[in-house]
């Protein structure tokens, strides 16, 4: 399927250019699932100018599917290009551009990494795989001289891999702060807006498809914190592997923490931070977790289902790119956006930027990294508790920027509400705090704990 | 001047490169002003970085300045580099790479079109000359095999020629919006915080330092203007020239036609609107006015001096890029991240996509474009009034969605606030109808009349 303007199309300029240069750029579909039928169905609809951008046609050489016998509305894809060989269709050898929409880490590293060595080059929205084995990947691409473009791996169809790898590349990034989850992100503000519970709103978004049936890799932040690792790895040039990611999900986070936000002027949201430790090795900080964020930040009114990436560099100062987060069309939109920048380098003869992890940056531990603790404490409403409490705060090396002590709102006239915010201290003493505050006798309950960010 | 890491750093690997990969990147850089200076400082101490990232070190072969005794604070670049020759400068013929920040039209484009003809790849960020002469410099570099970007010459800082350009190429484009003049938009904030008069807002903002001496090229709209030519260009693939652009300033913004967006649950702002008319020929619309916008719309909460790009795509959906719009550094960081990239394509010997505008197609007018009006009107309080005015707009062919009236502010009994907005029109209807409204004795003052976006 040549999906290109035809020959009699051409004008007579470009009649007079060589036999070699009408040869069509020649595509394989690994994955034809929603994300992959709107990829297919993009490249039928859009072919003239998908063709006028490249300076060559797409050819469209073989669509690998597992399920032969399912239905596919796909019109003016040719049902012969189906095949249930994806491991002889990446071996063809003829193909300049595969296309590997399968996700998860196998068999979609094994056909990667076969089509890259076979010479073609590969656009991917598997961030799963990038995150746990980018480093493979990346080195292959670069043994065989071909490009591994992955756009769509990262907050869908918000175009971040170019701004951090090309617009940014002569600047300092300092921090990435991602909405990079739109599940949680969606569940964060139904709680907020309903004054509901993580379980009931949970169940909720799975009713109306924002949730999975198994909502684990969400609402537990392994998406996010794969996003995470490739969105360190761009923004200071090193390596940083999931397993470098801390991480922590949403279901902890009760309606008494939105609560307490929306008292401090704040909202809940499940951030993917990436920075760099103030320490003179400037290590990289990864991590995964929800954090009370002042409603003023770019990042607070990010709402429902949308993505966000916000980020500070030395020179250029703020920036957020903003966007959904996924979905068919939307992510189809970026792996196309790819297909097309590797097509022209295909026809140029020429590969993009390629990984850059020349600084090779360690990654710091969660206890090593700097934040501030917002904590909410019932405590009996005695003499000396407040000192007690701070204290504790004290003898752990971490000092309060404020403090606040009102009645408990059940009008019980026994029991006071405590809330404390601290200054920036490192994550290790702070938590070492919280243990020892669940300790202390006057401590009814720690009715909230949260990290407090952007400010 | 190299500014790169010396050959004592270099690792054995690096040893056995040829003599003729080592060497320097040549660059002059043209200006050396706010941007310039900025420009040449992070040249300097970034220069390990741009090295690593762009595979050889940049050396600094001249800067062209026209005032030599000014004092320049510039630790670390050579003062032998400077030269009052730029013309001399640019004919070296052995340059890599010409980063023109003078701005202007004259000699920037001669200077420009010299360096290209010489060879060199040029980096800009001059919007007046792209949106004014555009088309000779793209096929002066296209001819020359080099390359032209000018990321700094659009929203500052914000990475949009590239999403625009390489992102969304597999996509499809229908509307761009953009708060792209950071002064018009902190004055049209100050109004609406303050609710003051424009007159008063802008010599305040001109005592701050947001506003010039001169604020001719702001308030007029003619900045923002040069931009739309560029982004509607970029983002319709067609050749849309500043004069294609329809304009209208912010000094007609009354703090009456604030108030009333307000009432309307809207804001004010000065928008750049590209987009495709609805006709079967689908020309391009850029135009620059004042609008009102919903609370709810992503560009609503852009403030002060930031600048922000929306964009709609039939896949993606929407997007938003957010940052600082102008500022030595942030331009300077858009400016170095076109040096990298069009540095590795000279080493790689590859050029980048360059100008896409196949597509070819037609600039509308703004009688043609569609949109909605707010309009308010005084009118006296008597029978018939409103007959009448529903009339006006009946007569001309424009449908009302909402009517609203009410007794006028300041007490008087005899006079009414009639405030209209009308359903999706012809731009020269709407204006044809408030030229009438202006002449109908029921009416005492047309207050306000602004176009309604982003719905």
């Amino acid at each position: 399927m040549v999906v290109g303007p035809s020959e009699g199309d051409e004008d007579v300029s470009m009649a007079a250019r060589s036999e070699t240069n009408e040869e069509p750029v020649k595509v394989a579909l690994l994955g034809c699932g929603t994300v992959g039928g709107a990829v297919a169905r993009l490249l039928s609809e859009q072919a003239d100018d998908l063709a006028a951008r490249i300076g060559r046609p797409l050819e469209v050489v073989g669509i690998a599917i597992r399920r032969p016998n399912r239905q596919r509305d796909l019109p003016g894809i040719d049902p012969s290009l189906f095949t249930t060989d994806a491991e002889a269709l990446v071996r063809r050898g003829d193909l300049d551009l595969v296309i590997e929409v399968i996700g998860g880490i196998e068999p979609a590293r094994s056909l990667i990494l076969t089509a890259l060595e076979n010479g073609a080059s590969v656009v991917t929205a598997n961030k799963a795989l990038l995150a746990e084995d980018g480093p493979t990947l990346y080195e292959a691409a670069d043994r065989a001289g071909v490009d591994l473009y992955y756009e769509a791996a990262v907050a869908g169809a918000i175009p971040i891999v170019r701004p951090l790898l090309e617009s940014l590349a002569g600047d300092e990034i300092t921090t990435v702060i991602g909405i990079v989850n739109g599940t949680t992100n969606f569940i964060l503000d139904k709680m907020a807006s309903a004054g509901s519970g993580f379980s009931e709103t949970l169940a909720e978004a799975q009713e109306l498809g924002y949730a999975e049936a198994d909502p684990t890799a969400d609402v537990e932040g392994f998406d996010a914190a794969a996003k995470a690792a490739i969105l360190s790895s761009l923004a200071f040039h090193s390596r940083i592997a999931l397993s470098d990611v801390h991480r922590e999900g949403i279901t902890e986070v009760s309606s008494s923490d939105i609560a307490s936000a929306r008292e401090m002027g704040c909202v809940v949201k499940l951030l993917a931070i990436c920075e760099l430790t103030d320490d003179p090795e400037a290590r990289v900080s990864a991590r995964v977790h929800p954090a009370m964020i002042p409603l003023g930040h770019p990042l607070a009114s990010v709402g429902g289902a949308f993505n966000a990436v916000y980020v500070e560099s030395r020179s250029a100062g703020q920036l957020m790119f903003y966007g959904p987060g996924a979905g068919g069309a939307p992510t189809a939109s970026a792996v196309l956006g790819d297909v097309v920048t590797v097509a022209r380098n295909r026809v140029r003869g020429a590969a993009g930027p390629g990984e850059s992890s020349y600084a090779e940056r360690a990654a710091a531990t969660i206890g090593d990294v700097v934040t501030r603790y917002h904590v909410s404490l019932e405590v009996s409403d005695a003499v000396g508790v407040l000192e007690t409490v701070a204290h504790c705060f004290a003898e752990h090396g971490v000092s309060l920027q404020t403090v606040r002590q009102a009645p408990v709102r059940d009008g019980s006239t026994e029991d006071a509400r405590l809330v404390l915010v601290t200054h920036d201290a490192p994550d290790a003493a702070l938590s070492a705090t919280v243990e020892a505050l669940r300790e202390l006798p006057e401590v009814a309950q720690v009715a909230s704990v949260m990290r407090v960010e952007g400010q």
